[in-house]
């Protein structure tokens, strides 16, 4: 069963990796957003490419909750010394992966073809591919104006509040990921923050492309990154509800509408279930809170068997 | 006093160490070699400005020979499992002094500017100036063809014999090393590799420049880098060998006629004392082994006693 994850950061990751152990190699295709990503150092990084490949194989930091475990900084302090901002920290052997994929970029080679080398090098059979081999950056209007997403992320530590996001650069998919939606017997949408992790995957054509296998039956799940009214980890919530919207699965629910068809909530949030069943979305309420890595693995064959179930019904 | 001094590699790096010492500080500058110069995974790695950049800043790894001191090795070995040859080894410190140089010049900096920020980040007083700005690569052809002078250096361990040095790129010497030679009262040629090290340098108008302050009288003081008819470190005297010339303090002596004015060769070498004099260097013979620092300073107010000297005799 061919399965299509788009994935943002960590709650995307996490559950990326539950659904690798539960498919067969090779049967799982992520998709991930580059909104994140940013220039530090003059090295490309990509935060959710790498959180989802260091996940996928099985070096993430789950305590730390971000990059490899195990790291030095030995590079990181270098850099402070000779006077470079240091407030998005890099560890070492991270560096060798924003060093060796920046150094392949600059010999040619596309962006999808780069970070695949880095996956094959890591012994992951899961293809994690970029949602576009052009350069998007995701932007965030406060109050005092518009900021780069990690200057708004990790510098700001997601202090001020947001106004309005926009994404820049060219969202034209690749076609690897265009390829793997036209093959995909299920599509999930991770638990990511919705605006800006989700959010620019589906700000530009793929949009259009999920929403036509939801259309020819493909079951397109989404799962609430929100429990409880709040985020499990980063500013989700607070972002919501600075732009409008619910901090709430039902409020998320309705930004998949169109293009989601089922919806998988948390077990505390059961009383939205027939307001988001109500939106049209096939549900599933479940515990979807992924504490450890049985957890993920629980989690994914849950929505892949929801996914599987045969009472179909359209939100479209 | 205001004295330059050329240097490449280790015997370069260690006299400047030593007449840093010995000097006011802002009294000395390095130009330094720029043809071992070579990009490594995308980023500008520059062996012989780091060599000297570490040496003066009392960094420099002196039982390995090369390198930082205390450093670790975990962006190298991220790097392998990637892929990337690894036989050009890199420390993690080290790495953030070609991450920061390569992501400065990206932004559109010149090369001297960039170097300076990072020796200033160091705490160093002296000016280390690259011979050039532009791109110059020294290349070496052996019985097989021309190689890269980092693919003879390092992979093949300078075991081919070398047949022709060429030297590709752009020589124009930087204001700075142009403006720091005619200000010179000493200039010193360390005793690196004739060929390879100070070769790229005078190559070019630098040449020139240095005969220049010679003809005005100004003493140009060359260490030999052959001691009892071998290198002390490097291919200095094989590479002499097989491209003609005499390994020996004699041999280097030719090398330098008509840019030197003077010449200072080891004791083991007194008996070449003669010859050397009667090509018209002014000579000094003493120990030019720098087995420690304090024979790096000796050596250094040795050679500028030596400078000062009332006898001069052009030997150009």
């Amino acid at each position: 069963m061919s399965v299509v994850a788009l994935a943002g950061g960590t709650g995307g990751a996490k559950l990326a990796h539950g659904l690798q152990a539960a498919v067969a190699p090779g049967d799982l295709t992520v998709v991930v957003n580059t909104g994140d990503d940013t220039e530090r150092h003059g090295l490309l990084v990509m935060p959710d490419h790498d959180a989802v490949m260091y996940m996928l194989a099985g070096r993430f930091d789950d305590e730390r909750g971000w990059g490899l475990a195990g790291e030095t900084w030995a590079v990181m302090d270098g850099l402070a010394e000779y006077g470079e901002a240091d407030w998005f920290r890099l560890g070492d052997r991270d560096f060798a992966t924003h060093i060796a994929r920046t150094g392949r970029l600059h010999e040619g080679l596309d962006l999808t073809s780069v970070v695949r080398s880095l996956q094959a090098a890591l012994g992951i059979a899961t293809p994690i591919l970029p949602m576009a081999d052009m350069p998007v950056r995701t932007e965030v209007r406060v109050d005092e104006g518009w900021l780069d997403f990690q200057e708004y992320f990790v510098h700001r530590r997601q202090g001020p509040e947001v106004r309005e996001v926009r994404f820049t650069g060219d969202l034209t998919p690749t076609s690897a990921v265009a390829d793997a939606l036209a093959a995909a017997e299920v599509i999930v949408i991770g638990p990511s923050n919705p605006i800006v992790s989700i959010g620019p995957i589906l700000a530009g054509p793929i949009r259009g492309l999920v929403a036509a296998r939801a259309v020819a039956g493909i079951p397109v799940v989404a799962v609430s990154p929100i429990v409880g009214g709040a985020a499990l980890k980063g500013p989700a919530d607070r972002m919501l509800l600075s732009l409008g919207h619910e901090s709430s699965a039902l409020g998320v629910a309705r930004i998949y509408r169109g293009v989601a068809t089922a919806f998988v909530l948390d077990a505390v949030d059961a009383a939205l279930e027939p307001d988001i069943a109500a939106l049209g979305f096939r549900t599933l309420v479940t515990d979807t809170v992924m504490a450890n890595h049985p957890g993920r693995a629980r989690l994914a064959r849950s929505v892949l068997d929801f996914a599987a179930g045969t009472d179909r019904i359209g939100a479209l």
